[in-house]
């Protein structure tokens, strides 16, 4: 196997998206819609995170807010913000390891046509390969949990390198991990990534959920403007 | 983009990677070398999970261990390795998402001909793309630690169908995690894959570990045999 074929091949799939991903963005900023691109590893507790955030972004009772849920399979999360009464879609990769363009305008059109202010991806869980793939987002955040180690930043830094925000979670579980490094965790990411929002939260205590969703209205209010 | 021409050359290289790893898998077989994949998500636990394995493995003091570490950058894992005192090489995919015979190869070679019992392998963090390339190991493990939550079986069925034993990782924190559905784990990973070998571990604790290492043992005598 030829490995440059691999690599042009690679590219080839990447600038198209990129297009569409542009064109995609452009079309909901004109629509009034804020997208938010949720990455992370397996069990970083992605649907925790949006059901926190959610519940606290509705304490406006005005704002409209969607949730397109990624998985390789399994409804088990796009069934838990079911259950939470938030319109969502379902949106099977079948086995793929990350989401792109073509799966993202199939998902968002099965709402038909539904006005959100807010719209979230719940990407596949995966802290490699999703920093690759526009998914016509406005903003990305990861989230790291405290039990993953703060050392992942020097392991997986990509990801780190392309997101707009890091959101630490499961900080309940910080006195339980000692070795959680939290001053090298920004130091790293910073270095990776000088202009990044970092926010400590535990969506089990609440902790956080407040300065998050300042950010997104603020970061929305920024779009629009 | 053609997406059949994509899933043309996933193929390709799938199919040969297939081929390169049965021959290095048989070659180290006729070296009485038994190699080990451990996989699993970005913070499973898979270095502790190896530090606490060969601890005892070597309580034989002739056993001679070698590990592979595997990481998109960094050497944070291969020096926690080589402070153990434990040969090691270090494969930096270089931003990859998981490990190919060509990087195997090549990592093995740097150990110059050393004669292991049991070579190591610490695949990249990812609980998706590693499960689709043989990296000519005579068994696979997957790590799924207690805090990613039991149900990482119902989203990434893929890895859990190809490994020939699941190893939980972090018991010590099911306590505080009220949630973790022990049964329901076994059950699914069992209906994916019938002849799963299952081990409940704790680094922190060493629970499990002198059952891993006799099921490690009788893999390798039975390879041997």
């Amino acid at each position: 196997m030829n490995e440059s074929r691999v690599i042009e091949v690679k590219q080839n799939i990447l600038s198209h998206n990129d297009r569409v991903a542009d064109e995609f963005r452009k079309q909901r900023r004109e629509e009034n819609m804020f997208l938010l691109d949720v990455m992370g590893s397996p069990g970083a507790g992605k649907t925790s995170f949006l059901l926190a955030l959610i519940k606290q972004l509705r304490q406006n009772p005005e704002v409209n807010i969607g949730v397109i849920e990624a998985d390789l399979e399994s409804d088990v999360d796009a069934m838990k913000i079911k259950e939470a009464g938030i319109p969502s879609v379902e949106l099977n990769t079948k086995g793929v390891c990350h989401v792109e363009m073509g799966m993202m305008q199939k998902a968002y059109s099965a709402f038909g046509g539904k006005a959100f202010d807010y719209l979230f991806l719940e990407n596949i869980g995966n802290l490699v390969c999703p920093a690759d793939f526009d998914t016509g987002c406005h903003k990305r955040v990861m989230l790291l949990s405290v039990p993953e180690g703060w050392d992942k930043v020097c392991k997986y830094p990509p990801m780190f390198a392309v997101v707009d925000a890091l959101i630490v979670t499961k900080c309940d579980y910080l006195p339980l991990n000692p070795d959680f490094d939290m001053k090298a965790l920004y130091e790293h990411a910073r270095a990776l990534n000088p202009n990044l929002t970092i926010f400590e939260t535990s969506a089990r205590t609440g902790e956080g959920f407040d300065a998050v969703a300042e950010w997104l209205t603020s970061q929305r209010a920024a779009l629009l403007a």
